[in-house]
């Protein structure tokens, strides 16, 4: 093990490996059935392949890799959170909800097919999921199964994204405070990132309490993540997003970035990062790459 | 045990028990966060609380039963399989589905709430159901519990009742023949009802080479419950079903019942009643609620 000097240019490539192995995985996983069931997987597939960073799964990969796990098989869980994700995109895109006629620069799926077909492609997503990790394929252990799913099912649900999503659209009507924002976006976004940590802890074998740093890490990178998003929200190019911008603002919706203002937006974000970064000082080069990406989460563009 | 002669008046006080103990269970694993989640499990508590025959639940655990498992265990499960009907149900209510204003003789939860929220608490309860099967509470046995999993999300999916749904949804604009409309609804409907009497055989630690003749009963009471949900629908009365009817006519589908005629109809449930019964012929008095279900089935007003 070297000193965690960081090593610039991990990130790119990894980001190219995942997006492809995802992609793959997704093609592989999501085949047409050949009956009338097909409009449904076709608008699975238009969903899930070919689009998005695919960060959360990179999380998985990154932090298995660390504990020697086959990435093959950190894929397969990262492409199950990466479906939970998707769904919960799907879903929020919906005239009822955020109403997005845009996604990755291609129209949102029900733009592409229907309301409908959009609904229920999102709650198909959200079981395949858990089709893919209850799969004894995923692992031989059925423990490493029921807790890969115990963790995706809680942070996911009324607990975690569900019920930060729930949250959001009580802030229309309501001034939420930066405690109340905190944690808000803490359960939306921080959730699924935390998850996605976790994840790869579970798959390599780590015990509960071994977990401590990695879920301080998870935590301050997913408020930094947010921040960033408020800021790339507040100050960014809808084009290079491919979706719809400063739409919080019209909404009413309080961010950090109105809370705090952009210079303290950014500086808070920044301090995450190196306290996110500080959480792995007992790792080497191994956790360069979730050094690097980090890092990234604040100062993407997009 | 004695022959299997039927002993009338087993149901109705299971259906009376399973219906308290579900809504028990709801109640005590949905508790308010006091927080802006409020409204969210609100909505999951007026879906799931006080309505429905509760008839999956009841194949749990009368399939459970008759392995000796604990009625709590049995009911744990029957709770996580509801929740995935129920989400089902709200989100085929929504305006972009079915449209459906009324669901159990009370508005539906788009109605009551709003379209978001009733999206949110579908998805939300989809999560829950893989939550209280996956926690430690459910089984001490983790392979247990993601059989249970894996049994619920295959067919909860695009295999099973979101695959159906699908097929439902282009079944207003194509023509479907017999075979066709008998597979639709084997995934939309009998899915989910295979599912139960599979958890309740899982929990009962039947290997599954022992569960053949489990298997033919669930899928000919499924069958048999969809060709009497297509009579109700052609001849029931609205009140009774406390949801609109013969909307299938208006929409052009094809049902059993366009298909095959009331006479034939009728007569082809009652064939696979006594089907599902004949099943269950290795077993002696402790399969007559199984036995007791199946007739119910097709002779329920609604």
């Amino acid at each position: 093990m070297t000193a965690p000097t960081g090593s610039p240019g991990l990130l790119k490539p990894a980001l190219a490996a995942i997006q492809a192995d995802i992609d793959a995985s997704f093609d592989a996983l999501l085949p047409l059935p050949g009956d009338p069931r097909d409009r449904l997987v076709q608008a699975m597939r238009y969903a899930t392949i070919g689009g998005g960073k695919r960060l959360r799964p990179l999380l998985v990969t990154a932090t298995a890799a660390m504990y020697g796990v086959d990435r093959q098989v950190a894929v397969r869980a990262g492409t199950a959170l990466e479906a939970i994700h998707v769904y919960s995109l799907i879903h929020d895109d919906l005239p009822c909800m955020d109403n997005d006629d845009l996604r990755h620069g291609k129209p949102t799926v029900h733009k592409a097919f229907d309301d409908g077909t959009a609904v229920l492609a999102g709650d198909a997503l959200h079981d395949f999921a858990f089709e893919i990790l209850s799969d004894p394929a995923m692992s031989g252990d059925p423990f490493v199964r029921v807790e890969l799913i115990r963790t995706l099912a809680v942070n996911s649900g009324t607990n975690g994204m569900a019920g930060g999503q729930m949250m959001d659209i009580v802030a229309e009507t309501a001034t939420f405070d930066l405690p109340t924002v905190t944690r808000l976006q803490q359960l939306k976004t921080g959730a699924l990132l935390a998850a996605a940590v976790e994840m790869g802890a579970i798959l390599g074998r780590l015990p509960p309490e071994g977990r401590t740093h990695l879920r301080g890490y998870a935590r301050d990178i997913g408020l930094a993540f947010q921040i960033a998003d408020d800021l790339l929200d507040a100050e960014g190019d809808e084009a290079a997003a491919g979706k719809a911008l400063r739409k919080d603002a019209v909404a009413g919706k309080e961010t950090f970035v109105s809370l705090l203002g952009v210079e303290r937006a950014r500086e808070q974000a920044r301090i995450l990062v190196d306290q996110a970064i500080a959480h792995l000082g007992s790792h080497g080069s191994e956790a360069d790459l979730l050094r690097e990406l980090a890092r990234f989460i604040v100062e993407r563009n997009h």
